[in-house]
């Protein structure tokens, strides 16, 4: 096999994978061993598609230790449609939910929330640019809420709750989709977790929930009006096979979440993930040069933003970076600035990199 | 390359793809040419793509010849989805959506579209166990209907309309999951067409939706209570980037329509599958062994349905074609019997085999 020039991938998600699972992907791309029907053709009605289902989600038991009464779905639609599924399954009428909004996406969530029912904004760092995670102080809860809805990681600002918050009996509900398994996370904590895979998980395409078992009450609730594939007691009771689930994507992510396990499994890759952030933070900490945006109380292990002393310098250094085989390395629109994000599966080669072209860069032009 | 085992795949979705696109995505599993990245990692806000998307979209328009005033979308939840999506989208307060029932999805589409408001079934063939298409004197329209919703093939009774129904001036909403791409289609006569990818056009994981320009005004009138992400004109306005769309579907999907005008395009393609459908009902039709399910001027031309004489040899059957290579021949649990999925990239050569093994069986057992 010739050898293929791949760049160092710096995008917030889609993200990079681990190329051992994009070579195996690769192997078999034409027919599964065993089976010679390739992944993107085989029946999801088929045995051999069922073990994979089934191994993904043993996988994720395993890694995360999900106690037996919680669920594990494969969905589709991404986070986005998450905002929506939540309180569609689980805002009643005459209840309130409670959303803590620390970034953009925690505000999406919100209006769409706000579609379907009471919502209460339990605390908000929006008057501060979101660079921060609010004090457990700022949060006001409301008694009996239907549930308590955070983003643990808020990729476009870079900052990440570091201990979840309080919610005394209101379900915990967690938009985790840029840092689940990038860490250790403590399951039986949360009533509901979802993410979109694109950042640590897989490919795009795919949205895994890890739902309570006493929640889909709620669903079952609602199944004369809410529509059957938005309703998580369904894909529940279907075992993520009430209708043709995204099998390329879900392979892929079986074979990630082998892979984690094969890095010793979240404590593991969370070591890793620390000492990439950790490089990276001490060199944008290092001369003034850089500047990070978030606060570093609340700083993400995931997405590093930082940003240079004027708009024509990071102008300059995306176009050179880029040039480098540095991809991916600009902020959000809505912040500006420079955006490195580094989940797990972005290599600590890639880190060593971007240092050196930073201080490349400063050197010529600090 | 060492060669690959492939056996002819006959399921009813996903289904098989062409050989040389499954060549293409092995070959830039790693790194897309000139791009240093796989499709699977992609940022969906690159502009390498940007041009994948947009090239998919040309060459859908190109096929099928989409109007100017249609929207091509690159949506996710499969048909199921669409269920919801379209009444939720169309159907106002007061009006009345007709469906023509002709099988065990349009059934679910009609559940579905009760749940969001008026439905009237506009003519059912399920007394005949959906064995046929009604003909248009069966058909009872709603005056100012919202709209008429049909089911393009029935996947899993094996029929198919021949000639799109008269529905005035309302607007004609098709699901055509299993046949959209296999024939030449006036998109014109339609309003909406929709589609989950696995069966002609690529993997699970996307579903297409063509949609005039004009139905988009009534999603924009319900935006404020409409979950954003059901939401047809949303997806229209950001050019399918509202999120994070599954891009390694559409990029196979591209692949795959570029295939297909690489074939001759849709008349072409048409002109293939009549011949292998042809081939198949003619030995079905050749003793009385084998017994057609649908009637003879309902007959699909991508799911072709038969019986044996009893459940047992059928069981035999099931059991002896998988052995010898002809994959996923069993009926749909609702029908029994067999069915044979011949979408477009499934070989004739595959048809070939499954008739010399129809003759050798009924040979042994007839």
């Amino acid at each position: 096999m010739t050898t293929v020039h791949r760049v160092f991938n710096f995008a917030a998600g889609p993200a990079v994978m681990p190329v051992s699972v994009l070579e195996q992907m690769q192997r078999d791309m034409l027919a599964l061993p065993g089976v010679g029907i390739s992944i993107l053709e085989i029946s999801h009605r088929s045995k051999e598609f069922e073990s994979i289902l089934a191994q993904a989600e043993a996988d994720i038991r395993m890694l995360a230790g999900v106690p037996a009464n919680y669920r594990v779905l494969f969905l589709q639609g991404g986070a986005s449609l998450q905002f929506s599924m939540v309180p569609m399954n689980l805002l009643g009428a005459g209840a309130t939910a409670d959303y803590i909004d620390t970034g953009s996406w925690a505000d999406k969530a919100i209006k769409e929330g706000k579609k379907v029912g009471s919502v209460h904004v339990a605390a908000s760092t929006k008057a501060d640019n979101y660079h921060r995670i609010p004090s457990a102080s700022e949060i006001t809860l409301t008694e009996g809420a239907a549930y308590v809805h955070m983003t643990s990681n808020n990729t476009i600002e870079g900052t990440e709750w570091k201990t979840l918050p309080s919610t005394g009996a209101a379900p915990l509900v967690s938009d985790t989709s840029s840092d689940l398994f990038s860490r250790p996370i403590d399951v039986a904590k949360h009533a509901l977790i979802y993410a979109g895979a694109q950042k640590n998980m897989g490919p795009a395409g795919l949205t895994v929930v890890i739902i309570r078992e006493d929640l889909l009450e709620r669903s079952k609730a609602r199944a004369a009006t809410l529509p059957t594939m938005l309703n998580y007691a369904v894909h529940a009771e279907h075992k993520s096979l009430y209708n043709t689930p995204p099998a390329v994507a879900i392979y892929a992510t079986g074979l990630v979440m082998r892979w984690l396990l094969d890095q010793g499994g979240l404590p593991a890759i969370a070591a890793m993930n620390e000492r990439k952030a950790a490089t990276l933070y001490a060199e944008i900490d290092r001369t003034g040069f850089y500047r990070g945006t978030a606060a570093k109380d609340s700083r993400s292990l995931m997405n590093v933003t930082f940003r240079l002393p004027s708009e024509e310098l990071e102008t300059m250094f995306v176009k050179e970076s880029t040039a480098a085989g540095l991809d991916g390395l600009k902020g959000h629109r809505a912040v500006g600035g420079m955006r490195a994000s580094i989940y797990n599966a972005f290599p600590e080669a890639g880190v060593d990199a971007l240092v050196a072209f930073m201080r490349d860069f400063e050197r010529r032009n600090g």
